[in-house]
């Protein structure tokens, strides 16, 4: 693969990772969605074909990694590095378009969302809510961007995210080793996108499973840069995290094939 | 494949896919269905294996297009016309068969929804209500037939049938760089089928996903024609944004593919 | 394959087919069951799994037909009838055992369910339910072992059991064009299977999808036999739909399947 | 394959299963987790998915029997025990493993959800709940760890475990006969998940279906051995069926394939 097909195969398919992906946050958060409300099942199942799509659009162009943690690996395993800098480059461009495109996708909903909240104090009050409280209230948009934690502990939080990193970059690597012989552009492509599934019902719950550095730094950025009306911030304090446990993960899963597995 | 193969295939494949797509529209939203208010994740799903089963039967015979937009964008790859126009015809003559067979299989669901309503009033008072009320009560059926937005602002309606398309064909298209030299009679259906999963997830929110003209158009003109009591207008401002939208974003798929993929 | 093998492989796949088929319906309405009011989509998936499981199972031994309309439509492609009623005994037996398994697996939660019922009358009234009350209250039981109409109208069932039949028998029909060359074993068994969730969740709101003669009418014989209390009448007036409606409409789909595609 | 091969590939597959598996019901138990309350069908396909996962990674390396169940019917079809014991080891070893990463991928909620639980007289009244009152409130845990039935009737709890565990060992062992030659490494992984999801669906209701020893006791004692405030019981009296009952059904639906299927 060139670097220009890995390049561009990344950008491509994490853009759609992302539009997908933050796209049924929005779609199950934000007001005047038809989706609203429709629960966790939707979030796993969203994200899980998000990666499906995204993974067998891009495949033939560069490999479809989409995750910077997955190319750590990737050249942990085989000891290449060369083409790092390119997928990880991709990888962060695409994220950052796939979080603009929800935006698009979403412009009226953000906006109803955003500036017609629920009343502070009853009906008739709306005028009386300052700008405060309406910041205060406005919290859940983040949640589409980019991921949170239920319990702040951030020990916690790092090995949550390292384990499902762990668990989800165990099973790409055993890819090769199952017979298929056509990499994920196939069946491969399915059986990743059903371990993502495994991943957000089993332990996404503390977290909101990020697993993917890409995934959540990118749309944090977009967050902090969108003309959003009463967004709130972006709580930097946490980006460490997603970023950090998920390129832990993936070096320990590397770790591992290549003492069990290789 | 001969032209009369083309026709047949598109129309029982768009009749198929109709009436699985709209019947799981009216099983979750008619009164006296065992579905109703079975959720967003049962249309997304129902919306989604009715693409499978309606792939998976008529691609033998026409390759299963079964989308206007998938048509132009194949068209526009290999620079092909001449089956354009029997492709499109078998689209939209399917398309309004199978929106006939959801009113035969939910018959006595339709009559029972559309006259024995919710009373405006409170028990006793269902004799005072007038046609009028009936009418403005009555909007839930025609999205039975045919999409609408939540929020209506053209450029947005537009720009999220666009994206949702583009999202579509993309996958589509480099189905045949994916290694399966089966079409999409075999796995190639079973990916599809859990993309518009993923897209009725992720974009379905908005403007509910027509991303498919005749899936959008030729049941509107069927919900127009019934002899279905207090059914309400057929919305006919908003009809040119389902056909227009996925016809560009075909187009724009097809450009895409050209530039990165080919 | 020898009619042993199609009589033992029939009564094995039918049998597992109604135990997970009738266990899904248990799991979803019975008081005490983990699984209760899970909805409609944990039902069709339910049924839809229940065929990938039997599907599988007994493919090897007699190619798994497990329905008399998949049997009768077969025979008509073919112009064999030999095998028929070497088949159709099998389904008939297995769907009773299955029946019956269900009865075993759940028993404790029938027991509970059918004697210690929501109070007619309030807290402390139950002394006086009489067992008319009980029996009337008893109707939910008979959906576990087999199919009824949300609206009683014989026209429309019988129309939406054969439009359901023939999308069903269509599918599994052009399985043989796809390219596959295994049988129902492998791929096919989990397309055939999705495509029994979306005739669920799209055809199953007005009667409940029997869409199979030995589904419906061998569970229901169990009901009449089976010693529960307060069962109420296993409702024989609508048992004719649910086999008359699948005959015809695999017939039906045979015949297209003859013009169209073969 | 060697004896360390398949005691690495058993360890690490049945964490995966249990750290999965029993992840999703912590996901939807504990207190501030995002997927509270997801419901049953989260549940079961949270463990389907965990099967997809863990046999998808471990089955390169010892076949991803993961259930002492299996190994038991797997040495009865073929007569071979030499490796019985090496598999059984792993398995057990792995649950273990399992059950305590989720402790750690759930440490925050775990403590929120048994010291802060819902105050017994209301609000204010916090203080004066008694150790005693936070124990019997504090029962849902086990069942993040092992399972229990809704009603407790050993005769019909462990028929409920033998039938569910004869339908999944029968549907793995005619694996074989299907014609895909790759084992379970490819699209058997996949049938095997949604089988389970089956299981799950239709014979889980009454009691949480173990189907596999390992799965259930392993988690058992690391529940015995945790560390967790106020946490109850580990309810050894019902430990036995959960066990005794998947190997009864490993068992007959060895024989069964013998007799069948052979």
């Amino acid at each position: 693969m060139s670097s220009s097909d890995i390049f561009i195969g990344e950008t491509i398919g994490t853009a759609i990772l992302i539009l997908l992906g933050g796209g049924v946050c929005a779609a199950v958060t934000l007001k005047a969605s038809k989706a609203r409300n429709a629960g966790w099942l939707a979030i796993a199942f969203g994200w899980g074909f998000a990666v499906l799509t995204a993974v067998y659009t891009s495949a033939p162009l560069s490999g479809a990694h989409l995750n910077p943690a997955v190319t750590l690996a990737i050249a942990i395993k085989d000891g290449e590095w060369g083409d790092v800098p390119v997928y990880w480059a991709g990888q962060f461009l695409g994220a950052m378009i796939g979080a603009a495109l929800v935006w698009v996708a979403y412009y009226g909903q953000f906006h109803a969302h955003l500036t017609d909240r629920e009343i502070v104090g009853g009906p008739g009050a709306q005028d009386t809510k300052s700008v405060e409280a309406r910041e205060a209230a406005a919290g859940p948009v983040l949640g589409i961007f980019s991921t949170g934690p239920e319990i702040r502990i951030a020990a916690q939080n790092l090995a949550t995210e390292i384990i499902g990193t762990v668990v989800l970059v165990l099973a790409i690597l055993t890819q090769g080793l199952n017979g298929e012989g056509k990499g994920l552009g196939t069946l491969g492509a399915l059986i990743t996108a059903l371990v993502v599934v495994s991943i957000g019902l089993s332990l996404g719950g503390p977290t909101g499973y990020a697993i993917n550095p890409a995934r959540d730094l990118g749309p944090r950025i977009v967050h902090a840069l969108l003309p959003l009306p009463n967004k709130g911030g972006s709580d930097w304090g946490y980006a460490w995290i997603p970023v950090v446990g998920p390129l832990i993960g993936g070096a320990i899963a590397a770790g591992i094939y290549n003492v069990a597995f290789a």
